[in-house]
């Protein structure tokens, strides 16, 4: 299949949100408002893609690899989810063989009657809480870590259905933004600190939900607010909303990276739009690391608005020194007659008439493992640009994600193996600069980070991680006991 | 299937480029080149792709419908192409139900060997030939215009293959590039007028022919030279390259909307990069029809060249005000809530925080029906722009092209059926300006339009069409004579 | 898709088997021997198939729709199968929309290991025993009566693996062969009055179970003995064998329809073949139903052993008066011209020149719905036939199974409706007539029910249920309940 | 994909027919009488289908590989051929790599309008006359024979249509059986010896032509009689039926053949039923080569009706010995335990306890390659068998067919290789016996064989051939030329 990502890169060598979750209740379109919503949520996961919807009797589930619009378009796709309350998903990676089985609404049918839940997060103590609910009897239908709520809801001794959930979610950890749907009506949460977003918005009598605004934009619905962090919010089909905060107070603690790269620029998140803090970041970088060159080249597409914010901070003209095609499949085989022919052409060309003989101030995202980023430069100077200078849009990404991100292991992020100087020779480049944390924190929020509270979680960043991580620590242990054992 | 076009738009309101082929002769690897040449020029045809392979005793072939990575990418699709000599053709549309009979390279067994050939560009006789090869008992497998040159092939009287082939072309009138593979090698050309691209390039023995140079770079091969308007090259196996030229010599008339619209940016002409020539219909734009305003804002992604030389001639900051989403499918079901959700939102949207409260130059390659403009001003409105001014980097489109681009019918394109003020009220904007004539002759080469006898065919602008245009004359007789039967 | 069954009807007016199984252990080639197993077993279920391997470590499972040679003949299919421990099952229908989710094995990850099950038969409690389930905590993944097995296993206090399925078995009432595979080896074991059949085998090491021995001769393998009525049978990766007899000893009861018309006639059980029962039926019929005629005609293919039995013992030649063709499509549009081509005709056509003028006398295994039965009748007088004796290789079928036996609903049967002489007017024969149910037990067991304690399970006969019938009787009260309500 | 044939050997030990054909015109249900008239001959051809129909203005298409049924069935399918006149082809095999292109009807837009043809049988000379007009620069979409009549219509000068299929038909030789469509009506016909069939039949106000009679019986309609060897029927839409007779007498030879194996034992060939005429052979058989045996064994299922005959006549009782699984994959892995499970069980497995200990005639109704025939015999052997008679309902075939059947090279025919008694030995039989010539004729024609003029085409026996046979004879002098090229 002809994946296309216009706002990552291919190859693996980019951190990937894992996935986006939208749900609509009220409308007696929901499904179709659903998968349009999905559709601008593309971009959060390409792999897989599900609807479920209730029509006041029996839920109906569609499930499909690839696209939103390869599977939920036509009438017929659509006419198998008929209802008035509907939710979705779409995801970056379908793990492991299993297939379908994991892609979600996750759905199950319990005593109290049908729950399907549609999950963007990661809950980092997922695997010792399945295997506890494994040795009293559950079966697992998924490899997913979203079917221990089920299960956790399942089992709850609470006589409600809000107190089961509530109950549930107090055993889990780590990030979560749920939509979940029960015969009652339509719940949706996000987890104590906030860290994946999700916002509610309102289309006529329709109460609408999605992971960001832009997907509000594109069915037409209007932004109500923000899910606050450690909020449930519930809707009944009478159109009554009620707000929850079982878990207390907890200073919020947002995921910075949506503001670099995972959300589309045209989104909001609290009143600031996702493209004007890329081009602060940008703004930011030319304050921080100046360099006397001819053109700001951005690596497309999603080093775009940070290049424009260099450039008219520092003067030096915008240019489209790097041209993409959209069209990428990942298999093509090489021909190897000896002529340089790296992948990264398949995607990135160098515009030669604009390049040459140029001092070029390249501008991306950030750099993961440094492959494409030293491909990049190498490309500029074959073009025949005559200065190569790299700024980096983020700090350097040095820790993995557990809270449902997609990260290599540590030992593949670049800079968790080198400091700036040799990351710089790794890439080629004449001089590499990343923006500050501080820069980063007051592009994106106004003020520097306040390193005793930090107001946004940075852990792949700073390695601060803002909760426990329990199957972490258990598998450290494991592995500590077995090296343990070997030595022994 | 999701379709993914990030150099136009999807709906219709462009015209469009039909065909790109590529050829590779003297390599192990042809098909492989092959696909990965097609692959960088699939923004010329997105519909389907071929390509036919020769290992010294039999021609093999495979069609697809849909992208060339879905169809031309794994080691068993290609290992059913084997040899030393390939070419390939990817198309915008198949038209009718027959569906892969259409798809090029057309092949057939002649008297002499196989005969292979993939066309960019239109037969304006074809229906004609067509008419009088059936009538002495040709039988036609496709509806293509193409297949009447294998016929005329295999009916000529002449003794060689060249002269066959020569006396094939001699036959028909309109635009052409050809690539042609016989048991004895391999034969691009370029009708008289050179209407339509072809370049040639090398990679190590192997000699390589494509639409554009951008493919060489892609594969990484080196550009040679342009095959000259009415040149025939014929490349052996054992490397012998001649060059032919069988008509005479004529005044070149290449297409003019290759440079503002078809071919990549980073493709070369005659020396002259795509995108330093958009970027100067840009600056002349800004020249000609200069305005006062906050943002210089591209209609994505085609517009973006032309906005840079734009705002950079004008000092007006170039941003990203229109966000534009690459995962489009385009039979999704509408909600229809009462809420406005044209489908243009599907694919752009408005970036609110930015546009709000500014007045907006929008930039446009160019107007064909006029509704897309519509739906762009509309949203920059709806977003809060306070005006909304609108420059197109060509003049009025008022004419059909009949030399294979995709063009409706005259009297569906806005600049055939109103003057340009009527068209600004149609559209809605503030302003509207079109690069004149002879500013988009400047910018593309360096001198104004000679009247006399233009350097490029630009009969979408002018009407003025280079050659005789058979089967609309002889459907017009018939036409006529039918208003004649009706009135008597 | 063409489904084509030569031993019974397609269209639904004839009981159906739901479940083959087949089962091998301690061969490294233990899918490839069950997918030979499973084609042999084919007519037991052609709608889907599915097998779960074992390699010691690993569970693999491959399920599909259509038939074992479409899902489990290529050496890609079987790879996907590794191991020395595999089980397989064919299946009827798949009911619902849930489609291959109810496809078997069945398996789940249980906290003792891997637990996958294959099983003929129905649990008659099995809605109960669900609800009992999901009222603690468990979440189904199917709609399959089998998965209950699962969860009782799954939630059983008792320490060791067989404990926990022995109190599993006790949890449910009904018909059930079954074959389990866990980390240990294979169990294979039938319900205590043996209703369904399981037989047991050797080839080489290892060892096999199957539905039928018909499924040994194919793959080669020795019938060893059946597994006995109450008894499960464990098989270690060692070959060690043991036989468990944990509930006590019953009367075996086992399904005599599977004489009549399930098995195929190579089959053998308890000594007896199929072929040679169902001639004696034949020879039975003859004896206590004659009629003077020219021919004797097997309604074919299921009827053809009785026919020889008929013919023989009353000395009417037997002759293939009705052509079958095999090649069975259902949907095929009825070109209504006017024209009588009502669907049987597609599937058995009348031999118009050997029927003509003929007294015949016609023999099938069943009488279901009637229709079927009517149509052929009619065909016969269509085609010349001077009289047209209809004799049955059974009873008159007059009530449901509910053992894993597709039967109309019981106001279907046309037995259950009327008595012979009006069953004869509804299917337009001259004379009509049953073999007797003390006949069809002399001609399968040698010697007449014992109505005390009959010998065989004849529950569609004579409405002798051997088990309770939970699920059935829940339902009962609950519609006499509604009734009620609606009088009160 | 799950082929079964009721009617032979999926193995290729036997001769297949390669084509069935039906038409149909004047009914406004031309498509759907047609897929059920092909589905009536799936017998004929079960790789391929494909059905041409005609509105009165344009030509539909629809071709599939599979069965009629998988492919002819649907609304959906049937409307994409919509009119009033129809033909359809089912095929044995799509030879080489060219899949759909060479089902039939071959179609193709002439100068006069639409021309479609579905042919039953083989030109005998195509290669010869492809070659010729392909050297006039014909260009031929298929590899198919049939192919060369279209062309010969196209480039022949005669004035009519019906003139210029005539001139066509003058040029070719060999078998052939036609239906054609014009935008005149629809044309029938047979080639002058009559070697392949082809029947008349009708429907209400519609005329159906069919290779057999039973697809009459399914679709409802009226044998009327036999197109007669060298026959052209033309039926117009107004109804008007003419036939012409332009290649003035020949005496007919019929392929005697289709009365030994290849049509359905319900049709009718000149007023005899095949299942009459196979019964009769049976007789012949026990006539001339009796035998002292328990048991009449047929093998299934085409050895049915002659087995039955055989048993009539000698007073042997008739017994399934073999018992036939329909389900047949080709494709499936041996599990090479050690074990005997030859191919042949999958589809033949014996019945075991009928067997033992008793001799056994086997009638099967020819050997080709042999191969199949000594695996019968080793399986009834195995299963206890004393003795195994086997005797033959068709003389020894010797000969290739050159006139449209399937036959092996010579080289592999047993009977080409040696004599009666060294093929007893090769298939380890007690005795074996096939009928006489002249006892075929006697039980299909009622008299011997006229050796001056054959009754029919017995070339596959006889090797006497009843047309010339240009291609054979020219590859003949080619490979002599070869062989004389090598030694000189």
């Amino acid at each position: 299949m002809n994946v296309t990502d216009p706002f990552r890169d291919a190859d693996g060598d980019k951190l990937r949100e894992e996935c986006g979750i939208f749900g609509a209740i009220r409308s007696d379109q929901a499904s179709a408002l659903t998968a349009l919503g999905l559709h601008a949520l593309q971009h959060r996961g390409q792999e897989a893609a599900g609807i479920t919807s209730f029509d006041g009797t029996t839920f109906f589930s569609r499930r499909g690899l690839g696209h939103v619009a390869e599977n939920f378009s036509t009438p017929q796709q659509l006419g198998e989810l008929p209802g008035f309350m509907a939710a979705g998903h779409v995801r970056y990676s379908t793990t492991g063989g299993s297939g379908l089985r994991n892609v979600q609404p996750l759905y199950a049918d319990l005593a109290s009657g049908g729950f399907a839940v549609a999950h963007n997060g990661n809950f980092s103590n997922a695997q010792a809480v399945r295997d506890d609910l494994v040795s009293r009897g559950a079966i697992f239908q998924s490899t997913s870590d979203t079917e221990v709520i089920i299960h956790l809801v399942a089992t709850s001794r609470y006589p409600t259905m809000i107190d089961r959930f509530v109950d549930a979610l107090r055993m889990v950890e780590g990030a979560y933004s749920l939509i979940v749907m029960t015969p009652e009506g339509m719940i949706a949460c996000r987890d104590p600190l906030g860290i994946r977003p999700l916002q509610m918005g309102k289309l006529g009598d329709a109460v609408v939900f999605a992971s960001e605004t832009v997907a509000f934009d594109v069915v037409g619905a209007e932004f109500t607010r923000s899910i606050e962090p450690g909020e449930l919010v519930k809707v009944g089909f009478d159109g009554k909303v009620e707000s929850l905060r079982p878990f207390g107070n907890h200073a919020p603690r947002p995921c910075i990276f949506e503001h670099v790269y995972f959300s589309r620029p045209d989104s909001i998140f609290d009143g600031r739009s996702v493209y004007a803090a890329r081009k602060a970041i940008g703004e930011q970088l030319a304050i921080e690391s100046p360099v006397e060159a001819d053109l700001v080249v951005p690596v497309p597409d999603s080093g775009v608005p940070a290049a424009i914010g260099y450039a008219q901070q520092s003067g030096v003209p915008f240019e489209l020194g790097i041209i993409r095609s959209h069209y990428v499949g990942r298999t093509f085989i090489q021909p190897g007659d000896g002529a340089r022919t790296s992948s990264v052409k398949r995607k990135h060309n160098a515009n030669r008439g604009l390049v040459e003989g140029k001092r070029i101030v390249l501008i991306d995202d950030s750099i993961v493992r440094g492959t494409t980023s030293l491909q990049i430069v190498e490309m500029m100077r074959e073009a025949g640009a005559s200065e190569v200078h790299f700024r980096v849009a983020s700090p350097p990404t040095a820790h993995s994600c557990f809270y449902g991100v997609d990260t290599p292991e540590r030992s593949k992020l670049l800079a968790a193996r080198m400091d700036v100087e040799p990351m710089r020779e790794f890439i080629k480049a004449d001089s590499l600069a990343f923006v500050s944390i501080d820069g980063l924190y007051r592009a994106v929020g106004g003020i520097p980070r306040n390193s005793a509270c930090p107001q946004f979680c940075d852990a792949c960043f700073t390695g601060e991680y803002p909760t426990s991580l329990t199957d972490l620590a258990q598998k450290q242990a494991g592995d500590a006991q077995l090296s343990f054992d070997k030595v022994a």
